[in-house]
Protein backbone atom coordinates (compact mmCIF):
# COMPACT_ATOMS: atom_id res chain seq x y z
CA UNK A 1 0.00 0.00 0.00
CA UNK A 2 3.14 2.47 -0.35
CA UNK A 3 2.34 2.87 -4.05
CA UNK A 4 -1.64 3.65 -4.47
CA UNK A 5 -3.35 3.80 -7.64
CA UNK A 6 -1.88 7.02 -9.01
CA UNK A 7 -5.79 7.65 -10.95
CA UNK A 8 -7.21 7.45 -7.60
CA UNK A 9 -4.55 9.65 -5.66
CA UNK A 10 -5.07 12.14 -8.75
CA UNK A 11 -8.96 11.88 -8.18
CA UNK A 12 -8.71 12.88 -4.43
CA UNK A 13 -6.18 15.69 -5.10
CA UNK A 14 -8.60 16.89 -7.53
CA UNK A 15 -12.04 17.06 -5.05
CA UNK A 16 -9.17 18.17 -2.30
CA UNK A 17 -8.99 21.30 -4.73
CA UNK A 18 -12.43 21.76 -5.14
CA UNK A 19 -13.27 21.30 -1.95
CA UNK A 20 -11.19 23.92 -1.07
CA UNK A 21 -12.28 26.24 -3.49
CA UNK A 22 -15.99 25.96 -2.05
CA UNK A 23 -14.87 26.29 1.43
CA UNK A 24 -12.55 29.46 0.88
CA UNK A 25 -15.30 31.25 -0.69
CA UNK A 26 -17.06 31.25 2.74
CA UNK A 27 -14.09 32.99 4.04
CA UNK A 28 -12.52 35.35 1.08
CA UNK A 29 -14.63 37.62 -1.31
CA UNK A 30 -13.77 35.21 -5.16
CA UNK A 31 -11.76 38.24 -6.16
CA UNK A 32 -9.08 37.80 -3.73
CA UNK A 33 -9.13 33.80 -3.97
CA UNK A 34 -5.71 32.71 -5.43
CA UNK A 35 -4.89 29.84 -6.72
CA UNK A 36 -2.37 29.67 -4.45
CA UNK A 37 -4.06 29.96 -1.73
CA UNK A 38 -6.33 27.21 -2.63
CA UNK A 39 -3.20 25.01 -2.92
CA UNK A 40 -2.27 25.67 0.41
CA UNK A 41 -5.60 24.59 1.71
CA UNK A 42 -5.97 21.68 -0.16
CA UNK A 43 -2.35 20.41 1.03
CA UNK A 44 -1.64 20.31 -3.19
CA UNK A 45 1.58 21.93 -5.15
CA UNK A 46 0.13 25.57 -7.19
CA UNK A 47 1.87 23.21 -10.18
CA UNK A 48 -0.74 20.38 -9.26
CA UNK A 49 -3.52 23.00 -10.28
CA UNK A 50 -2.08 24.38 -13.02
CA UNK A 51 -1.39 21.40 -14.71
CA UNK A 52 -5.54 20.31 -14.36
CA UNK A 53 -7.15 24.17 -14.97
CA UNK A 54 -6.02 26.83 -17.15
CA UNK A 55 -7.35 29.42 -14.69
CA UNK A 56 -9.12 30.25 -11.67
CA UNK A 57 -12.52 30.67 -13.30
CA UNK A 58 -12.14 26.54 -14.72
CA UNK A 59 -11.83 25.47 -11.02
CA UNK A 60 -14.66 27.18 -9.61
CA UNK A 61 -16.63 25.55 -12.74
CA UNK A 62 -15.44 22.36 -11.82
CA UNK A 63 -16.47 22.75 -8.34
CA UNK A 64 -20.28 23.51 -9.53
CA UNK A 65 -20.42 20.68 -11.43
CA UNK A 66 -19.63 18.60 -8.22
CA UNK A 67 -21.87 20.28 -6.05
CA UNK A 68 -24.84 18.93 -8.90
CA UNK A 69 -23.35 15.73 -9.45
CA UNK A 70 -24.28 15.78 -5.14
CA UNK A 71 -27.79 15.54 -6.33
CA UNK A 72 -26.78 11.51 -6.89
CA UNK A 73 -27.52 11.75 -10.90
CA UNK A 74 -31.12 12.33 -10.61
CA UNK A 75 -32.33 15.13 -13.66
CA UNK A 76 -33.67 18.03 -11.73
CA UNK A 77 -37.11 18.09 -11.25
CA UNK A 78 -39.77 20.82 -10.38
CA UNK A 79 -42.71 19.78 -8.44
CA UNK A 80 -45.87 18.93 -10.39
CA UNK A 81 -48.78 19.26 -7.78
CA UNK A 82 -51.33 20.36 -10.74
CA UNK A 83 -50.68 23.82 -9.22
CA UNK A 84 -48.36 25.92 -11.58
CA UNK A 85 -48.39 29.32 -9.49
CA UNK A 86 -48.64 26.84 -5.98
CA UNK A 87 -45.29 25.35 -7.43
CA UNK A 88 -43.43 28.15 -8.76
CA UNK A 89 -43.47 29.98 -5.45
CA UNK A 90 -41.88 26.91 -4.16
CA UNK A 91 -39.46 26.51 -6.71
CA UNK A 92 -38.55 30.62 -6.69
CA UNK A 93 -38.65 30.71 -2.61
CA UNK A 94 -35.89 27.90 -2.29
CA UNK A 95 -33.94 29.59 -5.30
CA UNK A 96 -33.73 33.15 -3.30
CA UNK A 97 -33.00 30.90 -0.29
CA UNK A 98 -30.05 29.67 -1.94
CA UNK A 99 -29.23 33.12 -3.74
CA UNK A 100 -29.28 34.44 0.14
CA UNK A 101 -27.65 31.80 1.93
CA UNK A 102 -23.91 32.40 3.00
CA UNK A 103 -23.05 29.07 1.39
CA UNK A 104 -23.87 29.41 -2.28
CA UNK A 105 -24.07 33.24 -2.27
CA UNK A 106 -20.31 33.87 -2.94
CA UNK A 107 -19.89 30.79 -5.33
CA UNK A 108 -23.15 31.99 -7.56
CA UNK A 109 -21.73 35.56 -8.07
CA UNK A 110 -17.94 34.07 -8.77
CA UNK A 111 -19.62 31.95 -11.25
CA UNK A 112 -22.49 34.35 -12.98
CA UNK A 113 -19.55 37.03 -12.90
CA UNK A 114 -17.22 34.74 -14.59
CA UNK A 115 -19.32 33.78 -17.29
CA UNK A 116 -20.40 37.39 -17.74
CA UNK A 117 -16.73 37.71 -18.51
CA UNK A 118 -15.80 34.80 -20.68
CA UNK A 119 -17.74 33.57 -23.67
CA UNK A 120 -15.77 29.63 -23.46
CA UNK A 121 -16.79 29.34 -20.22
CA UNK A 122 -20.34 30.08 -20.89
CA UNK A 123 -21.02 27.91 -22.78
CA UNK A 124 -19.57 25.18 -21.03
CA UNK A 125 -22.03 26.95 -18.25
CA UNK A 126 -25.36 26.82 -20.52
CA UNK A 127 -24.46 23.13 -21.69
CA UNK A 128 -23.56 21.27 -18.75
CA UNK A 129 -24.68 23.52 -15.07
CA UNK A 130 -27.86 25.41 -16.89
CA UNK A 131 -29.19 23.18 -19.60
CA UNK A 132 -30.65 20.50 -17.35
CA UNK A 133 -32.02 23.19 -15.25
CA UNK A 134 -33.47 25.05 -17.71
CA UNK A 135 -35.04 21.76 -19.55
CA UNK A 136 -36.84 20.83 -16.12
CA UNK A 137 -38.54 24.27 -16.13
CA UNK A 138 -39.67 23.91 -19.47
CA UNK A 139 -41.09 20.61 -18.48
CA UNK A 140 -43.07 21.91 -15.80
CA UNK A 141 -44.49 24.63 -17.81
CA UNK A 142 -45.40 21.66 -20.79
CA UNK A 143 -47.11 20.01 -18.31
CA UNK A 144 -48.94 22.90 -17.58
CA UNK A 145 -49.96 23.80 -21.49
CA UNK A 146 -51.36 20.31 -21.31
CA UNK A 147 -53.43 21.06 -18.60
CA UNK A 148 -54.96 24.22 -19.66
CA UNK A 149 -53.03 26.72 -17.33
CA UNK A 150 -50.60 27.62 -19.73
CA UNK A 151 -51.47 28.85 -23.23
CA UNK A 152 -50.44 26.21 -25.74
CA UNK A 153 -48.59 28.36 -28.32
CA UNK A 154 -46.57 30.43 -25.18
CA UNK A 155 -42.73 29.92 -26.45
CA UNK A 156 -41.43 28.45 -23.14
CA UNK A 157 -37.95 29.89 -23.36
CA UNK A 158 -39.51 32.98 -22.99
CA UNK A 159 -41.54 32.28 -20.28
CA UNK A 160 -38.37 30.66 -18.49
CA UNK A 161 -36.77 33.97 -19.22
CA UNK A 162 -39.73 36.36 -18.36
CA UNK A 163 -40.13 33.98 -14.57
CA UNK A 164 -36.73 33.44 -14.11
CA UNK A 165 -34.93 36.43 -15.42
CA UNK A 166 -36.06 39.40 -12.79
CA UNK A 167 -35.03 37.43 -10.15
CA UNK A 168 -31.32 36.65 -11.33
CA UNK A 169 -30.81 39.94 -12.51
CA UNK A 170 -32.14 41.65 -9.21
CA UNK A 171 -30.16 39.12 -7.56
CA UNK A 172 -26.62 39.70 -9.00
CA UNK A 173 -27.24 43.63 -9.71
CA UNK A 174 -28.48 43.78 -5.75
CA UNK A 175 -31.54 45.41 -7.24
CA UNK A 176 -33.42 44.90 -4.06
CA UNK A 177 -34.81 41.83 -1.79
CA UNK A 178 -35.98 39.09 -3.22
CA UNK A 179 -39.14 38.28 -0.83
CA UNK A 180 -42.46 37.30 -0.19
CA UNK A 181 -44.21 40.10 -2.00
CA UNK A 182 -41.94 40.53 -4.72
CA UNK A 183 -42.05 36.98 -5.40
CA UNK A 184 -45.76 36.88 -5.64
CA UNK A 185 -46.04 40.00 -7.52
CA UNK A 186 -43.67 38.82 -10.18
CA UNK A 187 -45.57 35.48 -10.59
CA UNK A 188 -48.88 37.31 -10.71
CA UNK A 189 -47.95 39.51 -13.98
CA UNK A 190 -45.89 36.86 -15.18
CA UNK A 191 -48.01 33.99 -15.60
CA UNK A 192 -51.13 36.24 -16.34
CA UNK A 193 -49.31 37.18 -19.77
CA UNK A 194 -48.95 33.33 -20.22
CA UNK A 195 -52.59 32.17 -19.85
CA UNK A 196 -54.56 30.97 -22.65
CA UNK A 197 -56.37 33.55 -24.41
CA UNK A 198 -60.53 33.07 -23.53
CA UNK A 199 -61.32 31.73 -26.59
CA UNK A 200 -58.91 28.80 -25.90
CA UNK A 201 -60.77 28.06 -22.93
CA UNK B 1 0.40 81.23 -16.90
CA UNK B 2 3.32 78.66 -15.70
CA UNK B 3 1.26 78.09 -12.77
CA UNK B 4 -2.02 77.07 -13.87
CA UNK B 5 -5.31 76.88 -11.34
CA UNK B 6 -4.97 73.56 -9.27
CA UNK B 7 -8.46 72.86 -9.43
CA UNK B 8 -8.33 73.04 -13.60
CA UNK B 9 -5.60 70.87 -13.45
CA UNK B 10 -6.77 68.14 -11.19
CA UNK B 11 -10.07 68.73 -13.04
CA UNK B 12 -7.87 67.98 -16.50
CA UNK B 13 -5.95 64.82 -14.78
CA UNK B 14 -9.63 63.67 -13.40
CA UNK B 15 -10.82 63.09 -17.00
CA UNK B 16 -7.70 61.95 -18.62
CA UNK B 17 -7.98 59.13 -15.97
CA UNK B 18 -11.77 58.74 -16.84
CA UNK B 19 -11.11 58.86 -20.92
CA UNK B 20 -7.84 56.16 -20.63
CA UNK B 21 -10.20 54.04 -18.58
CA UNK B 22 -12.74 53.45 -21.16
CA UNK B 23 -10.03 53.61 -24.25
CA UNK B 24 -7.99 51.12 -22.58
CA UNK B 25 -11.60 48.43 -22.47
CA UNK B 26 -11.51 48.85 -26.15
CA UNK B 27 -8.56 46.95 -26.30
CA UNK B 28 -7.58 44.56 -22.89
CA UNK B 29 -10.72 43.04 -21.25
CA UNK B 30 -11.31 44.41 -17.76
CA UNK B 31 -10.22 41.80 -15.92
CA UNK B 32 -6.76 42.71 -17.12
CA UNK B 33 -6.86 46.30 -16.69
CA UNK B 34 -4.61 47.72 -13.90
CA UNK B 35 -4.18 50.87 -12.56
CA UNK B 36 -0.97 51.07 -13.50
CA UNK B 37 -2.13 50.43 -17.36
CA UNK B 38 -4.32 53.56 -17.14
CA UNK B 39 -2.07 56.06 -15.35
CA UNK B 40 0.14 55.45 -18.28
CA UNK B 41 -2.50 56.34 -20.67
CA UNK B 42 -3.58 58.93 -18.92
CA UNK B 43 -0.11 60.42 -18.38
CA UNK B 44 -0.48 60.83 -14.73
CA UNK B 45 0.95 59.32 -11.93
CA UNK B 46 -0.56 56.14 -9.85
CA UNK B 47 -0.71 57.64 -6.95
CA UNK B 48 -2.60 60.06 -8.81
CA UNK B 49 -4.97 58.05 -9.35
CA UNK B 50 -4.99 56.07 -5.54
CA UNK B 51 -5.14 59.46 -3.86
CA UNK B 52 -8.75 60.04 -5.74
CA UNK B 53 -10.10 56.82 -5.85
CA UNK B 54 -10.35 53.73 -3.83
CA UNK B 55 -10.18 51.06 -6.76
CA UNK B 56 -10.26 50.29 -10.16
CA UNK B 57 -14.19 49.79 -9.99
CA UNK B 58 -14.34 53.51 -8.69
CA UNK B 59 -12.64 54.51 -11.41
CA UNK B 60 -14.79 52.46 -13.69
CA UNK B 61 -17.47 53.56 -11.89
CA UNK B 62 -16.76 57.41 -12.55
CA UNK B 63 -16.40 57.11 -15.99
CA UNK B 64 -19.70 56.21 -16.45
CA UNK B 65 -20.71 58.81 -14.54
CA UNK B 66 -19.22 60.99 -17.09
CA UNK B 67 -20.95 58.62 -20.33
CA UNK B 68 -23.97 59.77 -18.46
CA UNK B 69 -23.26 63.32 -17.85
CA UNK B 70 -22.40 63.49 -21.78
CA UNK B 71 -26.04 63.09 -22.12
CA UNK B 72 -26.15 66.93 -21.32
CA UNK B 73 -27.68 67.12 -17.98
CA UNK B 74 -31.20 66.16 -19.37
CA UNK B 75 -33.04 63.14 -17.11
CA UNK B 76 -33.33 60.46 -19.89
CA UNK B 77 -36.46 59.98 -21.49
CA UNK B 78 -38.65 57.19 -23.35
CA UNK B 79 -40.46 57.55 -26.67
CA UNK B 80 -44.17 57.92 -26.12
CA UNK B 81 -46.02 57.95 -29.49
CA UNK B 82 -49.07 55.94 -27.65
CA UNK B 83 -47.96 52.72 -29.00
CA UNK B 84 -46.16 51.25 -25.65
CA UNK B 85 -45.58 47.95 -27.47
CA UNK B 86 -43.97 49.84 -30.44
CA UNK B 87 -42.49 51.85 -28.14
CA UNK B 88 -40.42 49.62 -26.58
CA UNK B 89 -39.51 47.85 -29.03
CA UNK B 90 -37.53 50.73 -30.15
CA UNK B 91 -35.86 50.93 -26.79
CA UNK B 92 -34.97 47.66 -26.24
CA UNK B 93 -33.54 47.42 -30.25
CA UNK B 94 -31.49 50.39 -29.12
CA UNK B 95 -30.53 48.89 -25.79
CA UNK B 96 -29.54 45.68 -27.17
CA UNK B 97 -27.11 47.10 -30.02
CA UNK B 98 -25.88 49.29 -26.97
CA UNK B 99 -25.12 46.01 -24.91
CA UNK B 100 -23.47 44.18 -28.56
CA UNK B 101 -21.73 47.39 -29.52
CA UNK B 102 -17.78 47.08 -29.29
CA UNK B 103 -17.61 50.44 -27.42
CA UNK B 104 -19.87 50.17 -24.43
CA UNK B 105 -19.86 45.74 -24.24
CA UNK B 106 -16.81 45.52 -22.45
CA UNK B 107 -17.38 48.53 -19.82
CA UNK B 108 -21.50 47.88 -19.14
CA UNK B 109 -19.70 44.20 -18.49
CA UNK B 110 -17.26 45.16 -16.10
CA UNK B 111 -19.48 47.35 -14.56
CA UNK B 112 -22.38 44.74 -13.86
CA UNK B 113 -19.64 42.35 -12.30
CA UNK B 114 -18.48 44.99 -10.22
CA UNK B 115 -21.75 45.70 -9.28
CA UNK B 116 -22.75 42.00 -8.60
CA UNK B 117 -19.34 41.45 -5.93
CA UNK B 118 -19.27 45.10 -4.15
CA UNK B 119 -22.16 46.38 -2.14
CA UNK B 120 -21.08 49.54 -1.58
CA UNK B 121 -21.01 50.02 -5.37
CA UNK B 122 -24.17 48.46 -6.16
CA UNK B 123 -25.76 51.21 -4.33
CA UNK B 124 -23.86 54.24 -5.52
CA UNK B 125 -24.73 52.58 -8.60
CA UNK B 126 -28.39 52.22 -8.34
CA UNK B 127 -28.58 55.64 -6.81
CA UNK B 128 -27.07 57.86 -9.40
CA UNK B 129 -26.78 55.47 -13.02
CA UNK B 130 -30.04 53.03 -12.77
CA UNK B 131 -32.27 55.25 -10.70
CA UNK B 132 -32.76 58.39 -13.72
CA UNK B 133 -33.13 55.28 -15.81
CA UNK B 134 -35.90 53.08 -14.17
CA UNK B 135 -37.91 56.76 -13.03
CA UNK B 136 -38.19 56.87 -17.15
CA UNK B 137 -39.02 53.43 -17.50
CA UNK B 138 -41.83 53.69 -14.85
CA UNK B 139 -42.94 57.37 -16.50
CA UNK B 140 -43.45 55.47 -19.61
CA UNK B 141 -45.45 52.74 -18.00
CA UNK B 142 -47.50 54.78 -16.28
CA UNK B 143 -48.39 56.71 -19.24
CA UNK B 144 -49.60 53.87 -21.09
CA UNK B 145 -52.14 53.24 -17.57
CA UNK B 146 -53.38 56.52 -17.97
CA UNK B 147 -54.39 55.75 -21.73
CA UNK B 148 -55.39 52.53 -20.58
CA UNK B 149 -52.68 50.61 -22.29
CA UNK B 150 -51.60 48.93 -19.09
CA UNK B 151 -53.42 47.86 -15.55
CA UNK B 152 -54.24 50.93 -13.07
CA UNK B 153 -53.01 48.66 -10.62
CA UNK B 154 -50.11 47.02 -12.31
CA UNK B 155 -47.01 47.03 -10.07
CA UNK B 156 -44.59 49.15 -12.03
CA UNK B 157 -41.08 47.86 -10.50
CA UNK B 158 -42.44 44.51 -11.07
CA UNK B 159 -43.53 45.79 -14.95
CA UNK B 160 -39.81 46.72 -15.02
CA UNK B 161 -38.37 43.83 -14.06
CA UNK B 162 -39.84 41.84 -16.26
CA UNK B 163 -39.67 43.57 -19.36
CA UNK B 164 -35.66 44.50 -18.94
CA UNK B 165 -34.54 41.82 -16.54
CA UNK B 166 -35.01 39.19 -19.18
CA UNK B 167 -33.07 41.32 -21.83
CA UNK B 168 -29.93 42.21 -19.28
CA UNK B 169 -30.12 38.55 -17.90
CA UNK B 170 -29.33 37.07 -21.00
CA UNK B 171 -26.79 39.16 -21.98
CA UNK B 172 -24.97 39.21 -19.05
CA UNK B 173 -24.97 35.41 -18.88
CA UNK B 174 -24.97 35.21 -22.83
CA UNK B 175 -28.01 32.78 -22.82
CA UNK B 176 -28.80 33.59 -25.95
CA UNK B 177 -28.55 36.99 -28.75
CA UNK B 178 -30.78 39.83 -28.46
CA UNK B 179 -32.48 39.76 -31.87
CA UNK B 180 -35.53 40.84 -33.14
CA UNK B 181 -37.56 37.53 -32.59
CA UNK B 182 -36.11 37.16 -29.17
CA UNK B 183 -37.13 41.29 -28.14
CA UNK B 184 -40.61 40.26 -30.07
CA UNK B 185 -41.53 37.06 -28.38
CA UNK B 186 -40.49 38.87 -24.67
CA UNK B 187 -42.45 42.17 -25.47
CA UNK B 188 -45.64 39.67 -26.36
CA UNK B 189 -46.02 37.76 -23.54
CA UNK B 190 -44.51 40.18 -21.01
CA UNK B 191 -47.19 43.36 -22.19
CA UNK B 192 -50.01 40.37 -22.53
CA UNK B 193 -49.71 39.92 -18.60
CA UNK B 194 -49.88 43.51 -17.82
CA UNK B 195 -53.29 44.59 -19.63
CA UNK B 196 -56.05 45.38 -18.04
CA UNK B 197 -58.57 42.90 -17.39
CA UNK B 198 -61.33 42.82 -19.27
CA UNK B 199 -63.72 44.20 -17.24
CA UNK B 200 -61.53 47.19 -16.75
CA UNK B 201 -62.13 48.35 -20.52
Amino acid sequence: MSNPDPTRRNESSRRAVLTATLDLLQEVPYTRLSIEGIATRAGVGKQTIYRWWPSKAAVLFDAFLILSEADAGEPPELPDTGDLRADLMLVLRATAAELDSPQLAEPMRALATEVAHDAGLARSYHERLDAPLREAKRRRLRSAQATGELAADLDLDVAVDIIWGPVLNRWLQRGGPLDEAYLEALLDTALKGMQPRRHEL
